[in-house]
């Protein structure tokens, strides 16, 4: 990271960093575009009210006034300020709504941008943040088979990027409608609290939860054991999840023939669905865990949690879920369903755990030297030759000694260092030449020719070394 | 412009025009780095402190503050606040001495960000918006041939974006050291006041600047006249510069061997340089106009501002200067030369002016028709095939009417309908084809060869149609 990142939480990256970063986010939009996603950018600020209506994460909003209103800003309410998004799907809700009549349903979009949280300052979490988004919504209905496309398009994304040293990635998917109806057949009525205190078994363990149910949700020690226990269960595919969850249903008494265990199985055959024909198509990649929860109290269906291999201290770094009621019009729905990438902490984990980094700093392959700042013109001239047909050059700062020269491109990480000709005391035109100051091979060139060798023409990201 | 930019000056684009906005952030990345610029990202929020130090855009700095804290802010002064940039340059330079030992000297980096100005809600102006930012920053010292290197690399990325609907831009230049030398030689004191009613000539006309100049800035009317006649001064090449300076000089009664007149000299000298040089490389493409003076008050020497041919009324689309001192680490200075591009504004122009648009909405060549829910997979492993060979593909979302599937295509502007092989009442399996929507061309094809028609392959931005 950048020397200076001098306020926590604000990650900065330097430039040969960053050009990792800007790979992972070409990555993506080429990938998203490819399966037919629509880019777009929506504002960074989103009326108070609109963010504080959706979820937990609306607890931690930058609010924004103007310099001129500083020392009145608490005679206007939350509702009526503007804050910055905490997430991307908030504002997706709310132009898919002004745009109803301008975008073509199921509108399939793909975005990458910034993203704060006002959260206290912590060790390890980020307050501004790159988030890359795929959803689908639709008008009025949405089809299931999204609830398995967008996943796999997800999977596939975090499959290109291994190659910049990320480990392997699974899904891990439930349903809302399945922990939900569960809860209310074992005689639970707060969904929304059981819900949250399941999303912490990760962080503190099944015990912790199991108090919390009881103290925070009115489980008793045997309702309580019973959430813990559905937690407990993954599958692979949907006839193993069937068995299971059928199993457990049985042992805790929950009765076949009522709503709740409708709804359950409602659930549970969406994501039996999802396992099977993720399983068929990228066997293992998404698997059935109904430990997942998420926090956001705005999904009503699938959920998903995505983690690597190796990383579990990451915690999931690409999750989401199916939500049917987050934009709305008047009685219109447009229910959707989207992941979100955490890009940043990816990017992080490449750069600091897996030590991707650029090949060289500069996106330059070659520096044209200058004899004497009387012949800067002549290197310009060079150097435009070259950007003519497609190689990056850069001309030296100032007409220092060669070798003070090459240093400079030494640092940068440029390749070449072109060697214009000059004229010596007896009137003698010097060839011009370049050379690589990698292997030492210097060679006559003309600059309406001359090309670099395949392994230093592009600035590349590497891994590892 | 997307039908509900609901919040007055946060323009957000519609997926079509996204696009434009997309090939210009990709044209002008493509081509800083073509120079050998490095991309650099900075966060978004600054310390309110290092906000108000700088220039008259400080005055139009967003404050940000935590939900929690809501109710409070004014008890803290905005100094100790944090605020969203108003520009790249202020950022820049915090990043550089932050980063001073881990950057390669002269620093030359691309940046294209969002920034947001508080201002008064008003026509046409934007209050988050993207700029497109070049720099270069030495340590210590900085040559002096970037201040032409610099304004060509943006000429030359102008000039690129002229295929997407932009007029001829020409640079015009003027130096500070000249303007103050000259104002000074004419006996005024108050050179930051003289340049700020200048910088208002071309809103406010010459008659009303020298009013301000008389009230506001201690002129007499002879001096205001004097300084009129300077900013009305303009040359393409060094030479008829010196003359119509020097006779200006002679007629206003500058002391040429004074102090002040020295100073305006050394600018001079700068300026000829830059429109000489520039010259060379593209006549007319800078020119010297002494009127230029802009706003910010952080430069020292050479200052720019850039205007489209027949589109006057954008007012200055590219602009920047030379500052010494902006970024300073001690005793240390980080002096700098760069300009900006006002791109949201740019783009603007192009999508409502130049009627430049995606040539379809979709980024997918191939829209998959599927036969029914039973045969989707099928319809999935033919738009995986052609994604597999880089054809960007999408699958029908729902088994509807083949008639409907193809109005989806058409809609999205997506060119080729995959209708794959199915099996009629008598068990005979039809061949599988691909019909072009646009031309209604129909063919049978396999997704492991076919190739769609250079013209259909990607989607490109069309002007004027």
């Amino acid at each position: 990271m950048a020397k200076g990142a001098s306020l926590s939480g604000f990650p900065e990256w330097l430039p040969e960093e960053r050009v990792v970063e800007q790979r992972v986010m070409d990555t993506l939009r080429s990938l998203f575009e490819l399966h037919g996603f629509l880019g777009i950018e929506t504002r960074a600020v989103e009326q108070g009210s609109s963010l504080l209506k959706k979820g937990e994460t609306s607890k931690e909003i930058y609010l924004l006034s103007r310099l001129q209103d500083h020392g009145n800003e608490a005679d206007t309410p939350v509702e009526d300020m503007l804050g910055l998004h905490f997430d991307l799907t908030v504002p997706l809700s709310r132009y898919v709504v002004e745009n109803s009549g301008a975008v073509t349903f199921p509108f399939k979009r793909w975005q990458i941008q910034k993203v704060w949280r006002g959260e206290r300052p912590q060790e390890g979490r980020f307050r501004e943040f790159v988030q890359a988004d795929i959803d689908v919504v639709g008008n009025g209905e949405l089809p299931s088979h999204y609830e398995v496309d967008v996943p796999l398009v997800m999977v596939e994304a975090l499959e290109e990027l291994r190659e910049l040293g990320l480990p392997k990635a699974t899904v891990h998917a439930n349903n809302r409608k399945l922990s939900e109806g569960f809860y209310r057949g074992v005689g639970l009525t707060d969904i929304e609290g059981v819900l949250r205190e399941i999303d912490k078994i990760d962080k503190i363990g099944p015990d912790e939860v199991a108090q919390l149910l009881t103290s925070e949700c009115g489980a008793s020690a045997e309702q309580a054991d019973a959430c813990l226990e559905l937690a407990q269960l993954s599958a692979e595919n949907g006839t193993r999840l069937r068995e299971k969850f059928d199993a457990l249903c049985a042992r805790r008494g929950v009765d076949k023939d009522g709503e709740a265990y409708a709804l359950a199985i409602e659930g549970l055959e969406t994501l039996a669905m999802i396992v099977d024909e993720a399983a068929q198509i990228r066997p293992g990649a998404v698997i059935a865990d109904l430990k997942i929860a998420r926090g956001l109290d705005y999904y009503t269906g699938s959920v998903y949690e995505t983690f690597l291999d190796g990383a579990a201290s990451l915690g999931s770094i690409c999750s989401g879920g199916r939500y049917d009621n987050l934009a709305t019009q008047g009685k219109k729905k447009y229910p959707g369903v989207g992941l979100s990438i955490g890009l940043s902490r990816l990017v992080s984990y490449m750069l600091h755990s897996a030590h991707a980094t650029a090949s060289r700093v500069s996106p330059a392959a070659v520096l044209v030297a200058v004899w004497d700042e009387e012949h800067r013109a002549g290197s310009n001239a060079i150097a435009r030759t070259l950007r003519s047909r497609g190689i990056a050059a850069d001309v030296a700062p100032t007409a220092a000694k060669l070798g003070k020269q090459i240093k400079y491109a030494d640092k940068l990480g440029i390749p070449y260092v072109w060697i214009p000709s000059t004229t010596d005391e007896n009137g003698e035109q010097s060839a011009e030449e370049v050379k690589n100051i990698i292997t030492g091979e210097q060679v006559a060139a003309s600059a309406d020719t001359w090309t670099p060798a395949s392994e230093y023409a592009e600035r590349r990201v590497v891994v590892g070394q």
